[in-house]
């Protein structure tokens, strides 16, 4: 439903300004800009002129109150109309005050968590005058190759839907015109983006429309459920037809059976690449077919305003397509209450104090002490005890790189280190540090030192990673190891003998050769974010218990690719009844299962399941299913489960897969605390998409799992049965 | 079109009879069987009785004329109404006499070879008894780690297809009924086996449909149109449903679209094998899926003889679909004049004669040859010459496991080991010969030795590889370099500074770290067959000048897979004029191109492309195009070449392939001759599959290349234009 406003103004407009108003541009095409509108670099290709830039619809990349308000009312000078200017901007995982990276976040299978940081980060960016944020990215994630799987929440579709509309949530709030501490948001990327072929980033995608259904889709729908206002489409192909030009991804999918009725935007320059990946020949023609599969705005090219027109003209586009792209546009700014208050939540005073508060900074910690999770604790080596004389060694021993890819305005100089968050919880003894290595390159000297201190120590705590660089967008490695720098560093501090305690910083699962057999305990720290260093303390010391379970399974090595929990059945299993030796599906040099399985973490406590009961032995599609169990706290402190359920349909008219996650809740449980948990299952939640695209259920058997990882269960089965309207 | 000796069986046949005739075992279940019809291991679960085996339609994996004689036989004398039995076995790159794997043939290009090879398996077969092969594979192969890429002849959907066609034509020649020399062959494993994830066997296959017809189907379109007889069904699954219960490709592909009106076979317990799929939830369910889907024999499962009679009873199943079944399998025997002669060629003193002949023996050394592909040759180290002193070192020295997986009946004792190929080379001196390791395993001792060995050469040998087990069905590795004892061997005596020649023994292209920089020349021999020393003695001397070409490309690491020559392009495509430093799609630390590309070999001579003309700049559906160049031999020793030609379509309705293989010939000049090549092209040549299926080609600019591999090539551009109809 359009407002009066929108389609007032729509009246008004000349094509001209119609079509500019479908140009996204960054913040040097603009006046009032604190770059004082100097256009530099690649950007002087684009052919923009000043009117263009007077009649264009949105800006990219623009922060801080003062500058967008300035940007915002010299605009509103120029435009004849007076219609205000969108601000979109990269608010991943945090403005200023830094979450862990979005992979991170979502090994805390913390939900409210989860929404909170959006919040955060949506009230930090409203202040200072952003509009729309490019998030939440939920594409499936399966490749640890690919570089932006860090910004994922991981490998199954239920978990990201679950996040997407946290993110959602927290981001928009319930009203944007009244709740100006909230800001639009973006999901991407449309779709399939994560099957990027080989791990390589922007790479071909190919896959049948069932899987993207099944896998892929799921969490743009529950965006979409959750009101988001916008959607980016994605760079790669999908069976041949990029996403910016699919006409069925968003004009079936989206407009016609989901209702969307919100933007669509393309990816940064991915109009004018329609020609790269050879599906137009030339500007004119790429404009043409972003705009009729659907593309509203063009992000960061100028094919449609070079273009549009002339098609327009000639008859070849209908400008009713132009009109529709339009509306959307200005509806939103309409819901963003932008024509009432264009600067709206724009506040220079208020900015100094809401952007990296303290209790946005006391958030960030305790999101990035449940987003740690702890692979490995032989011989309790954890946690640590404040006496013990530690050698911190390694390249991360002072880096404020741990931030993460898409952390856009936050500061490595504001994040805390590992080896400040150290210190802070040291009494009397002092945190001995040594780098031992850089990243990449290690000398013997710094090895040599780094060994010297290790003998003095009583514990050694290595801290170890990738480079943020080495992830993210257009981050993709062939090799998933530690570099070989640290490896050699690594190996070097094993020859002392004491125990070693290893903390991780990367942005994605690693193959860990070289890293586990030195390590007598090991902490995915991820990138933390701006409280990395006081969250890791808080981990290492105790004070906050390990809870974080991984959302993608750790390969064994690159040559194990891909490898993820909800797989399907082969014709020939491994390990059933009647397998042969050779003719079952497998490496002959590897497992088919991965290092650590998704749902997989450790903590300083034990968890005991039992008990597990169905409501019933046979559902129909009206009946619900309670699945009981208790879980008890077996060990000797507190601390945090994440209870997890999955379900096998053991037989489909397509294969499903051998198990899925159905639902999940993170308890806390006193020392010998026992608690009864409760899950409610029905048919809706076993249905799925058939040969047809038919999503529904069919009778039959089901496994119920419950337990403590994807692998780590208990189990009991139950039927489906026909209602007789079925039969 | 069926026989009037079919339809007048299947009158008399009852139901039971009809059934049993879809059934295949193995020989042990047969009376006469060499084996005394002796039942044991995992055979005995088969649920079959002694009527059944009387009724039985076909055997597998029977061999020799006396031992097929005598089932026969005895078979006729119970049958009630005297129907043959068909013998089919897997007569995959030779019979006894054992060529190249296929993948090693595809090296060859030589399609002339590769069908005299086939032809020649045939004769072998046949005068043993044998009425059909389970060959040709023709699965598209772009993972590495898949053990069976050593079946196929590589990466390319086309000159998968010429392999295809040559292979059928080799084994079935003109008339099976009249050429008893010829036998029925069995294009497999429709459809989509070489996409199996991960490279593990058996494993997922998701595709778009197109992507299937684009790059998986053709060459089993072009196996139908050389008259195959039989179609074996693939053990995965195509878009979530197993090839042997999938309708799609079955009947409304292989049968409708197609018209193919031979048999379709089951693989190997692929029947029983729905349940483990999850597609089916018992034996009875798994018949009726696979028999409603196409599948018309069912190998080594009793699925069938169990249930199909009270599906037929109870009316869930339609009887005429079993004699559809019935009639092509009476048709194929019909076919191969088994009603009037049911022991057909089985010869048993002809078999003496034909099985290893000379010739044959002869045709292999040529073809294995002509199959090596030398990947590197630095300061002219090959040819050896036959004064200078050979150490030859590696586990391969003394092996005769150079038949590689499939080779069935070929004898390792048959084969003509490297050692042996080597030391008939050299007149005066003897060959210095080392083993310095196992194929996994090496010890201080036997490297030391080795290293003394290479001390007393100049120049070294090195013959290694992966055993024949680590590659083929089930012979899946996610680690593809050489195995560590090799490469510590390798290394080892690289210290001794003395040239060393590689040659490689292995079913796959391997990631050559550890190899190629201790190698001053490589020569890929993968596994040769019988006569594999002689054709690499011929090689290395000078005798043959190598003149293979990769048709599967070798990636730098497993890390980079999957990499081959027909990719798509990106909209952000490495090296583009104005491409970004990072954000372009490419990995952070590997090359996005594989280390030796597809079409890449190297001569003891060189070859100059030049003078590349079209007959016209632009044509029209009508017309023909010729591609003319010149190939001039400007080395100082006589070679052959295979030259390639490629289009690139550089606008369509889908994002097409960078390069696509459209013609190709292996010619042989002598030094300095010159000669000129024609290849005619047309707008069928231009034709792909569109978003829907429609195989067509659009107007535009199509870009010609010609050269010595699939990245050097000279090129022109040529425009197809649109005739009046088309406007």
């Amino acid at each position: 439903m359009k407002s009066n406003k929108a389609i007032e103004l729509l009246a008004k407009m000349t094509l001209e300004e119609k079509i500019d108003q479908l140009m996204q541009l960054a913040t040097p095409f603009f006046k009032g800009a604190s770059d004082n509108g100097k256009i530099t670099g690649p950007m002087v290709h684009l052919k923009v002129d000043v009117k263009n830039v007077q009649n264009a619809g949105s800006v990219l990349g623009a922060s801080g109150a003062e500058n967008i308000i300035s940007i915002q009312k010299k605009h509103l000078e120029e435009n004849r109309l007076g219609i205000p200017l969108l601000f979109m901007s990269d608010v991943v995982h945090g403005y200023k005050t830094i979450f862990p990276i979005p992979l991170a976040i979502g090994c805390s299978w913390n939900i409210d968590l989860a929404e909170q940081s959006a919040k955060i980060a949506a009230k930090e960016a409203a202040v200072s005058g952003i509009h729309v944020t490019f998030a939440p990215m939920v594409d499936l994630v399966r490749d640890p190759r690919w570089g932006r799987v860090m910004e994922s929440t991981g490998e199954d579709p239920f978990l990201n839907s679950m996040f997407a509309k946290a993110q959602v949530k927290g981001f928009q709030g319930k009203d944007l015109k009244t709740n100006l501490d909230h800001i639009a948001a973006c999901v991407k990327h449309f779709a399939g983006y994560g099957a990027a072929e080989g791990g390589r980033d922007y790479n071909t995608v190919n896959m049948s429309d069932r899987e993207l259904h099944e896998n892929y889709l799921p969490p743009f729908k529950n965006a979409i459920n959750a009101g988001v206002k916008m959607i980016m489409s994605s760079f790669n192909i999908v069976d041949g037809i990029p996403a910016t030009a699919n006409k069925y991804l968003m004009r079936n999918i989206l407009r016609e059976q989901w209702g969307f009725d919100g933007v669509i935007i393309s990816d940064w320059g991915a109009v004018k690449e329609l020609i790269s990946h050879g599906v137009a020949s030339n500007e004119r023609e790429a404009a043409l077919k972003a705009l009729e599969a659907g593309t509203d705005i063009e992000m960061m090219t100028h094919c449609y305003t070079e273009n549009l027109k002339n098609l327009v003209e000639s008859g070849e586009l209908d400008e009713s397509l132009i009109d529709e792209a339009v509306i959307r546009i200005l509806q939103l700014k309409d819901d963003l209450g932008l024509f009432e208050n264009p600067y709206r939540g724009a506040d220079i005073k208020r900015e100094q104090k809401v952007v990296m508060s303290n209790s946005h900074r006391k958030a960030a910690r305790e999101l990035a002490a449940e987003s740690c999770v702890l692979l490995k604790n032989e011989k309790n080596v954890l946690p640590l005890e404040p006496m013990q004389k530690i050698a911190l060694i390694g390249p991360f021993v002072d880096s404020g790189d741990i931030l993460g890819q898409w952390s856009w305005l936050g500061s490595t100089d504001d994040a805390v280190t590992i080896a400040a968050g150290l210190s802070k919880k040291v009494k009397k003894n002092e945190v001995l540090i040594s780098k031992g290595s850089d990243i990449t390159m290690i000398t013997e000297d710094l090895k040599k030192q780094a060994v010297e201190t290790a003998k003095l120590a009583d514990v050694i705590v290595m801290a170890v990673g990738e480079h943020s660089s080495m992830s993210g967008e257009a981050g993709s490695r062939s090799n998933i190891q530690l570099p070989e720098a640290q490896l050699e560093l690594l190996k070097a501090i094993s020859t002392v003998g004491k125990p070693i305690v290893t903390v991780l910083f990367n942005g994605r699962p690693l193959d860990l050769h070289g890293v586990i057999e030195h390590s007598d305990a090991l902490l995915e720290a991820w990138y933390p974010g701006t409280e990395g260093g006081n969250a890791i303390g808080d981990i290492l010391f105790g004070d906050q218990n390990p809870s974080g379970k991984l959302t993608m399974s750790f390969p064994y090595s690159a040559g194990q690719i891909p490898v993820y929990y909800n797989h399907y059945n082969t014709g020939r299993p491994k390990g059933a009844p009647d397998a042969q030796v050779r003719y079952v599906s497998q490496y002959l040099d590897s497992p088919n299962d991965p290092l650590f399985p998704f749902g997989f973490g450790l903590s300083y406590t034990t968890f005991q399941y039992s008990n597990l009961k169905l409501s019933k032995n046979q559902i129909t599609k009206t009946d619900k299913l309670i699945v009981s169990f208790n879980v008890k706290n077996t060990g000797s402190v507190s601390g945090k489960e994440i209870v997890q359920l999955y379900i096998s349909d053991t037989v489909g008219e397509v294969v499903r897969p051998v198990k899925e996650l159905k639902g999940f809740k993170k308890i806390e449980l006193d020392s010998n605390e026992e608690q009864t948990i409760y899950f409610e299952l029905s048919e809706v939640d076993l249905r799925y998409f058939h040969s047809n695209l038919a999503y529904k259920s069919d009778p039959g058997t089901f496994i119920v799992s419950v337990g403590s990882s994807s692998t780590e269960v208990i189990e009991l089965s139950f039927q489906l049965i026909p209602t007789k309207e079925d039969q």
